[in-house]
């Protein structure tokens, strides 16, 4: 899962004489994230995560990830804070990877999703998107609209292979999606990845957002839509309307959702279930047969996004 | 690697109300561990390890391995100490599975082993081996050499597809060392699955041990063998005698070796080579072509097979 690189006790220790967090005391590989290798590590100053980057991340583009990180912790929202070194930088380099410890964050991440869950996620939602705001740096989303018909051409000859008539009915929505997408809504930094395991909870509250490294700057609504799909639908795909009337109050009270903004929800929501669903049919297809590695089954965003194409405006999400 | 089972945070929270430790303040997935699900769990009280019990191990042997570990514990040996419920039982059940949690154990494993760990680890082997001396239940050590033969025969039609001529030379090698197997050495409970990641240490000493679920009731000098193995070869499959006489010094002044266990080392060298040669080659002959989980390579104890069949007698090991 999420340790690809092994770091030496030697060169920890090491490492560890660049910051100002006293000397290690217990260190070990979190099973979780599938992107970076991840590790909890104790000092006698207190709990950090120590993250390597892997091959999937742009190195160019780690000061941007860290910054919103620093920017966001510093106005308040309970996200991972990087550590700087005595030198004052925080991108670093352990066992050949670019690495960085940032504060760990206490909570448990919400295995199955209750209602009480929703609202707390919005407020957190939109107050992220508020403190972003002045965050100065831009990254270009590469897994916005313009990055989906790429991804379905890398996967059409294999479409079907997957469920017959799928190719078709993806190429059919797709275009009916960027035809329709709005383009004059607010922009800001967005999660877009705000799923329930970067989401902790501690004692009925909203504890900490982790995993920034899908990050980006894009259309605020656009990462309601992404949280409306991974939130709000049950285990049978039905979705809860009660849920997503929650997460959208509470979002709306914290920052105001403008009339474009609640009208474009059900193409932003087409949208963002197209998104996951490209991504997991390039995972799936390009996963070994017989892989112990979880492969995440594409045809699930295919029943959110046929919700989503029943969605004649807002209401459907209870608003 | 190691979470198979998910666990809900309302499961978790229901879980710890039958324990005196206190409510939840974060839980994250182990990325270490092959048999079983660990998280490392932190509450009001402390830090803890979560462990939820595959289908790999026999639940009627839980109790001799949570048993072993308590006494142990009691006995001075840093190792986990099973934590028990309000009701005095440790060993209960979460998400369908058998589970226990244990006290958390301060260090980190060394990736790379040093000189400077095999006195400490020969010291804490035989502190190990005289405190378990007093737990009277026994546990039959099915990894033991009369498991070794079945072991070759599950896995004999498909050895030469490994390496030519494989199964040849363990046929033979096999032959040798049950032939001369000792049987008349001192017999107590050993770990019997002592790596690297097995053992923790912090501030340049031993902190403790882990992993007991190898456990089992055989020759004390099996248990030295294992370690031999497992930290005296260099990355190249050379044997660092230095190391394997700091070891076998420092375990000598906790618990003498008698002359019988010194003169059986190098077959006990041989059969532990053998068992962790075979349990890898059948888990690489049966695990599927492209799978992302990482095999390990059986050639590598081939290698320290070939060099324990060269030892004439125990200076081979430094003593």
């Amino acid at each position: 899962m999420a340790v690809y690189t092994e770091v030496t006790d030697e060169a920890l220790a090491a490492f560890l004489t660049d910051y100002d967090i006293g000397s290690m005391v217990a260190f070990r590989g979190i099973a979780e994230g599938v992107e970076n290798s991840n590790f909890s590590l104790r000092t006698t100053a207190g709990d950090f995560i120590l993250t390597l980057y892997e091959k999937r991340v742009d190195p160019a583009e780690l000061p941007w990830f860290l910054g919103l990180m620093e920017h966001l912790s510093q106005r308040g929202i309970g996200c991972p804070l990087p550590v700087r070194g005595r030198d004052g930088v925080a991108l670093r380099h352990l066992c050949g990877r670019h690495s960085a410890i940032t504060t760990f964050l206490p909570g448990v991440w919400p295995r199955r999703v209750r209602l009480e869950h929703c609202a707390p996620l919005g407020s957190a939602l939109a107050a992220l998107h508020v403190a972003g705001a002045d965050y100065a740096p831009t990254r270009w989303n590469a897994l916005g609209p313009h990055g989906w018909r790429p991804l379905l051409e890398r996967c059409r000859m294999r479409v079907d292979e997957v469920q017959a008539g799928l190719a078709a009915e993806l190429e059919t929505a797709l275009d009916a999606i960027l035809t329709s997408w709005p383009v004059a809504l607010p922009v800001g930094h967005i999660h877009a990845d705000l799923f329930p395991d970067n989401v902790f909870f501690l004692d009925g509250r909203l504890s900490g957002l982790i995993d920034f490294y899908f990050a980006a700057t894009d259309l605020l609504a656009y990462d309601i839509a992404v949280c409306l799909n991974a939130w709000c639908f049950e285990s049978d795909f039905s979705f809860n309307v009660t849920k997503a009337r929650a997460l959208l109050r509470a979002y709306d009270e914290v920052r105001a959702l403008s009339e474009a903004e609640r009208a474009a929800l059900p193409v932003l929501c087409q949208g963002a279930a197209i998104r996951f669903l490209l991504t997991r049919l390039y995972d799936w297809l390009n996963t070994p047969e017989g892989a112990l590695v979880t492969r995440k089954d594409p045809l699930e965003y295919v029943r959110r996004l046929r919700f989503h194409l029943t969605a004649r405006d807002e209401h459907a999400y209870g608003i």
